[in-house]
């Protein structure tokens, strides 16, 4: 076996299942918001096909594996060194028969699967416009981060093609996009069903949201309680402590 | 003077500013959504014309006309009954040269008012679609609370003609229907800058929201902290207290 780690990278321990990932500060790690959406997404069905789109380092295919029953994940990554990294990882957890990292754009994916391919759609995309907010970050930090190399329309659209009648589409996003997520969604046949929105504090605004939308679905949408990431005294909440299997 | 209340009719002291209402448990009174609209709409501008829509007894612009510097309200309100309700309660509060009340079905607005007549307009409108829950109710909370006579669409797209550039919709709905709020909002140019949900405790999934939406306004949201109702005792929370000026 060649070299699992290389310079600058490091193993982390993911504390839930026995998982591991391979990181590298100056070029990629997981925030929460992977985790947190690994979990939202923890109701897909046995046996689904899914796909992982903007999947970074692989990091919420492999903490879906071990909270899902999916069949088989193909997580996809435009960055060729990041998608490398995730590659390792997929090996390290002895997880290659169940999650296929493919270095690709994910604008072409129809190329490489038929419309209605998945069952679900997981995405964890660049938050920021492509010319907002600081850009002096690392190559890979740029492309992880803003919309340079695809926009919220491009991952909308294409889960649209690739997810077959009632699949459903999780994401993770920030609530200043709330207005174009959901009127995309609409667009596209994607109909919201779930929404629940993170606030760091109890008594804060939300930073990020969580979104459900199936493929053709009825019109309702189930709003979830917030979660709240830190208690007053900046520990984690019980509500995180679950999630990370703490309690 | 005629008669300023009539059978089945109260006078209900608002605790604000010294005004009062006129209700009717058996037909109409107003619910915490209209008062938290009123104050969720206090920015309105020093000298607006504000519209009412699906005013009912006066709430929303008798409330505003103690907390914003508008220079006229109009309430429109479809139902006969209710409308006059309005007016007497208008009458009563000496605020006839501020609030005048109009019996009008809001689709026809557009036959008494110039497009873009509106600096802003507040709606209170029926929730629930006209064929969904319970409908055994008398008719004019049937009116209020099911959309018979109004749609949502009626609401946003007679709110779009009639605003000015830059105006701004301020809306209480719930949070079943953000999809279609958002996607109608999108649809007729008026763009949603200011969100907040309603939860009735801290525990608890929201089940009101409150949205500000600017005519041709730039595409982007400011999610506010969410509001909670009452504390774990059931008293009412400092938010609510202070919305109620009671600290």
């Amino acid at each position: 076996m060649s070299n699992i780690i290389f310079d600058n990278e490091r193993i982390d321990d993911l504390e839930f299942n026995g998982l591991k990932i391979i990181q590298s500060p100056s070029c990629f790690c997981f925030g929460i918001d992977a985790v947190l959406l690994s979990d939202f997404a923890k109701d897909i069905k046995k046996n689904s096909v899914v796909a992982d789109l903007c999947s970074g380092n692989g990091i919420i295919s492999i903490l879906l594996s071990g909270k899902c029953e999916a069949k088989k994940f193909y997580a996809v990554e435009i960055q060729k060194k990041i998608a490398d990294m995730a590659t390792r990882s997929v090996v390290l957890n002895g997880l290659s028969d169940k999650i296929e990292v493919l270095n690709l754009d994910l604008n072409l994916l129809h190329k490489n699967f038929e419309a209605g391919s998945f069952n679900a759609i997981v995405c964890n995309p660049p938050y920021m416009k492509a010319n907002s907010g600081l850009v002096n970050d690392c190559e890979e930090k740029i492309v992880a981060r803003h919309e340079v190399l695809c926009s919220l329309e491009d991952v909308i659209s294409i889960s649209s093609k690739l997810l077959k009648n009632n699949g459903a589409l999780y994401m993770v996003h920030r609530p200043d996009r709330l207005v174009d997520i959901i009127s995309l969604l609409r667009t596209f046949n994607l109909e919201p069903k779930v929404l629940q929105f993170v606030q760091p504090f109890f008594n804060k605004a939300p930073n990020l949201l969580l979104i459900k939308a199936v493929k053709n679905g009825n019109s309702f949408l189930k709003m979830l309680k917030p979660l709240i990431v830190y208690n007053d005294d900046g520990s984690y909440s019980n509500d995180i402590l679950k999630i990370y299997n703490k309690i």
